[in-house]
């Protein structure tokens, strides 16, 4: 049986509420063997209070040793098996700009990019442009028509805007035009399926077209596409679990994550603060609140350990402000581990901590990476958390007599 | 491949014996953060040995955070993926009295209830009649007639009675008639499918035909259905793991899950002692016994802590008598937790211990949930235990070359 029928199935009307803080790239790595990792290294007093009276584990994000970008790390922390449900990052861009894509959009990223006199890129991202000089670039993009389909241009920020191509009959499996290198012209777009090469040579005619409008615009005078997607078939949160809820999180993509399964998007402003105290606006609005905390991940990528240290404790201090409020279920767990000795995501598992009522005590008196291998939730598919976030919410029925 | 056809493929005959020891709602929780569960409470010194020479860990019924009913519990104790096989209520209560219920079978839980003048219910158990109250009662149903299918009424206790009605193209997604209040009238019946529809139109009929003949009976003047079930397509115990099987439970519910996969069913009287006197009696005669605690459940139900490590105890009082068989495999675990915090069962993973010549050792060295964390069995899925118990009694050979 299905899971999200089984919920269907399940699901009793209640009036808890649960907080889902998502610290993105939580998990990492020691630099040295013998050492400590970030979250093992930063001091939690909240943290680690809430490990010790509430149940911890580690939550492996998609399968042990795969590696999650934010959309399949994401929907699986939402209880949608990311194996199954495969969001496009056209789409994700798309939803994090707010433009409501539908079931005959093709959604593509797009960067501004330096074109020489050959063809060849020179800047793969024009020199990153101000948003001004993006939006003025976007309009001479928003000058190209196209036979049979619709074209939506919307500018992101910087070098970067999205593309959606609206038409009957449009695939995704299309390549990225962008090379990842300097010295060599764009791509040209292939399909690798009959709807996806309509795609493709649709794609090909606007680039050609971008060139010849945009040949004006100094630097951002071409442009690379990337991430073709199509729109998911996917069940919202309301309609799989009964509850009404909301984002509070600043970056697009975690906007447009959010927003694909239905839930409300907040407008926090760019600071934890500004997320916590939307929270506490909207306490009384909604049944579950997804609250996305960027930094992690960042100074992961980064590679910046100190920092990470130091955005981890930023997070600790914001713990009793969401306590205040007696969330009945509080989860605080990663969509993957980014460690900064790798500088990227990584397929490690994610500390992960369940503070209710109904917690069974386990041993565990921190939060860490260690202190969570002993933890009362063990190593679990984060595709689980929300059955469990349900259950000590008092929000699911018992299965069979 | 399918894990039956697995087991099916890769059984080997063997004289080795196993017992399977189902303290039913054995996992708890501490009343209090910071407290114990009432097994941790509760003085085990059989149970602690054989944790500490045998290997201990943690089921999941189901999935995490899913509480199951008896069935689905049972089920998946027995190797039965309770998510693929879903046992409705009538049938366990069928089977639960000896009824052989069958292919054509629709089976129903009855309660006799008594209604006012205005026909509405005044009390849902109707006083609790004495047992010979409602065999008479059934007497009078028993007169009842319906075209084209036979109808089978069978006494439980107090206010129950089972109600079969056999007949082809019978289906079983009908509404329960019992409203679960009093100072309103039994609901009709409807069906949600043709088949259905057929079984609530000869469901309404029964019931208009019951008031009538129960009309001078007093309090038990009427009655309510629920629990529609037809009969599941399900291998039985010796099909697929080659086992003889006997079960030896008190509750008329367990008997029915035992019997569903084709266990004899044996009848030990109503007390601990009793069941393991059986056990005795019958060793020589079974390869698999499968002994149901029930008191572990109600008294937990029942929000008795103080009861639920007695029982907990009682049945530690046991282990001993069961030991000098000396079984191949001994496994203690339940088909769920009944905290008696909650008051109910709950999806919390249930402390397991398997004792055998080959257990690797772990350093678990007492029976609690605490301590089962640390086991080597880790958390794992109640489907899976009935490998381990078959590998652990030499039953299985190897797979692929």
């Amino acid at each position: 049986m299905n899971t999200h029928d089984l919920i269907r199935e399940l699901r009793e009307p209640a009036t808890t509420k649960i907080v889902l803080l998502v610290a993105d790239g939580l998990g990492g790595l020691p630099l040295e063997a013998g050492g400590r990792t970030e979250l093992e290294t930063a001091s939690t007093p909240n943290l680690d209070a809430c490990a010790r009276d509430g149940v911890t584990g580690l939550s492996i994000p998609v399968l042990p040793g795969i590696t999650p970008g934010s959309g399949p790390g994401h929907l699986g922390l939402f209880g949608y098996d990311p194996l199954e449900y495969r969001i496009g990052r056209g789409i994700l861009e798309a939803l994090g700009i707010n433009f409501a894509v539908g079931a005959k959009d093709v959604a593509i990223r797009g960067n501004f990019c330096t074109l020489g006199p050959d063809g060849t890129i020179t800047d793969r991202r024009a020199g990153r442009p101000t948003n001004e000089k993006n939006k003025a670039a976007v309009e001479k993009l928003r000058t190209i028509k196209l036979p049979g389909v619709e074209l939506f241009v919307e500018p992101v920020k910087e070098h970067r805007f999205v593309l959606v191509i609206r038409g009957d009959g449009l695939g995704d499996r299309v390549n990225d035009t962008d090379p990842q290198a300097v010295g060599i012209a764009p791509l040209m777009a292939e399909g690798q399926d009959a709807a996806s090469a309509k795609t493709a040579n649709l794609v090909n005619q606007f680039v050609a077209e971008a060139v010849k409008v945009l040949a004006s615009e100094g630097p951002t005078n071409g442009i690379t596409l990337r991430g073709f997607a199509t729109y998911p078939k996917i069940a919202t949160f309301t309609e799989v679990y009964g509850l009404k809820a909301a984002a509070i999180a600043v970056y697009p993509m975690y906007k447009g994550l959010a927003r694909l399964v239905g839930m409300d998007i907040l407008d926090p402003g760019n600071t934890l603060h500004g997320q916590v105290d939307t929270l506490k606006k909207v306490w009384h609005d909604y049944d579950f609140f997804f609250i996305h905390f960027k930094y992690t991940d960042s100074s992961g990528e980064d590679g910046n350990f100190p920092a990470k240290v130091q955005m981890i404790e930023k997070l600790d201090a914001i713990i009793p402000d969401i306590l205040k409020l007696k969330p009945d279920v509080l989860i605080v767990t990663g969509d993957h581990s980014t460690p900064s000795k790798l500088k990227s995501h990584s397929w490690h598992p994610v500390p992960t901590l369940l503070l209710a009522d109904t917690c069974r005590p386990d041993d565990v008196m921190e939060f860490s990476e260690r202190a969570c291998l002993r933890g009362g939730l063990g190593q679990f598919e984060a595709k689980h958390l929300m059955l469990l976030a349900m259950a000590h919410a008092k929000r699911l029925g018992k299965y069979g007599a």
